[in-house]
């Protein structure tokens, strides 16, 4: 099997150098300066003390055609329509998409996608990109990875060749799959950002912690949730467990990057809108932070 | 007239500066340090290119006897309660008593004071304390003042006796003037403090602007507004005349005092409490701030 990757930050440059011990990978990058440092330098992978180099095939995105099995996109949900856009303009449609983006944003945009098969993926990684061809991978998880449309066969073929190294989950369902993780992000993303503190002050601070429950309330609210308690302690346990964590929204803003807030809090407004429901909370929490990005000089 | 000023901060200086040109002041200082620099320096207001030394006596407050025909009460409304418990422990209660304090929280404090007549002013004036016997009168304004409780005369009185160099104007009714302030102030402070930019960003940034308009409508259906449009004109316009000012909650915050916080969404959490009202906005925006006081070590 061969896998495209498109998309070199942290996830494109942690799935190309796992991937390519299993399989044939080539990776598309927004710059042919990084295609060729990557073909250069392999992509260094660190973890722990470790160090692994591994030779990738790198291509500025302009040339792919869309010839590999299996075609990963690893970029941020507000780099997908011009993704989407070059897709469509292929002379022959590739078969088989994985889209890993963040949030629920995404899956309006994949049905303008004439492609047969339609998978999506949530990621438990913990990864930080060091420079152009080097990626640390912080924190060990799974790949949940579901059919949006199409055949579950290769999906299944795909998923079962990964190991314990870097384990892939095939779930039936890619609805709730999709929305824990969207949960998660809502609460703890924004609110970091805002607020510049570590995941585990969130809970820590009984200020900051009474707002965690009352927009997390509003956000069970918007998506109806039945089980709402239990997602509750998960967004608990995930404060917990990631405490010392600076997230990736905090991490964007810090970094002069754009945020992913419109996959995240932008598709739970739309979710609100359509069920003409009040989202006074997440309406805020959505302009503070693209008030933000605008004050801020972008160099994305 | 004898004026006793309890309170040495910008606000106790600026009108003990003014004051003693028109009436025989005394100031009263939370150390005896702050007194003793006064005695020896005078108060030092600064305006413009502007210097001018006045000689005003000073005591630390726990040598205050309440003798003077009227006390301004110009401390923070959180330092309220410990001064008010003095008050009442005194063998002769005071007859006159100006309270100075932001937002309206302090008005439930006023009831257990057993003086006659209970005065309450809102300050225009931008001021800000250089060091402890030096304030600089940055903003030029009016202080409003009216009867919360007993009798005009003495209030008309000592109001007119000041001129256009500080003017003070006499209000008919203390509760349209304090809650005009009350609006501005939870408008403002609370959203620059936690975006941490200067007023006229709050209108300037059209994502921060929609924030603003949304926060405005709960404030106005907890204070039951009738002239909405207005106050909402009001706070706009405060924004485009002091857009280059950093709001006294950004102050603190950025000095890491505590906030008055509680005196402004804290009054309104309450009111929406008793009336059974919704407030998420401003339930966050409280729990905002009050966790930032938290994450910061005080110093007061």
């Amino acid at each position: 099997m061969k896998v495209g990757i498109i998309g070199a930050g942290s996830i494109g440059l942690l799935f190309a150098s796992y991937i390519s011990r299993v399989f044939e990978v080539a990776i598309y990058t927004r710059t042919a300066k990084q295609a060729q440092e990557i073909n250069k330098n392999g992509i260094i992978l660190r973890k722990g003390e470790e160090e692994k180099v591994t030779m990738v095939k790198a291509q500025p995105f302009s040339l792919w055609q869309g010839t590999e099995d299996v075609t990963i996109i690893a970029v941020k949900q507000y780099q997908l329509p011009s993704i989407i856009e070059k897709i469509n303009l292929l002379s022959v449609m590739p078969d088989h998409f994985l889209f890993l983006q963040n949030g629920m944003g995404h899956l309006k945009l994949l049905e303008e996608i004439g492609a047969n098969h339609l998978y999506v993926g949530s990621i438990e990684h913990g990864a930080l990109k060091e420079n152009s061809y080097t990626v640390s991978h912080n924190g060990n998880g799974v790949t949940n990875v579901a059919v949006f449309k199409g055949d579950t066969i290769t999906l299944q073929q795909f998923s079962s060749a990964f190991t314990r190294e870097f384990p892939m989950s095939f779930q039936e369902d890619f609805y709730p799959m999709l929305e824990k993780k969207l949960i998660v992000n809502a609460v703890i993303n924004p609110l970091t950002a805002l607020l510049q503190v570590k995941n585990g002050v969130l809970i820590a601070n009984p200020f900051y912690y009474q707002a965690v429950r009352n927009i997390f309330a509003e956000i069970s609210f918007i998506l109806n949730l039945e089980q709402s308690d239990e997602y509750l302690q998960l967004v608990i346990d995930i404060c917990k467990n990631t405490a010392d964590n600076r997230s990736s929204m905090l991490k964007d803003m810090e970094a002069n990057r754009l945020t992913e807030v419109d996959a995240i809090l932008g598709y739970l407004l739309d979710e609100a809108r359509r069920q003409e429901k009040q989202a006074p909370q997440i309406s805020n929490l959505y302009h503070f932070i693209k008030g933000n990005e605008l004050e801020r000089e972008e160099v994305l």
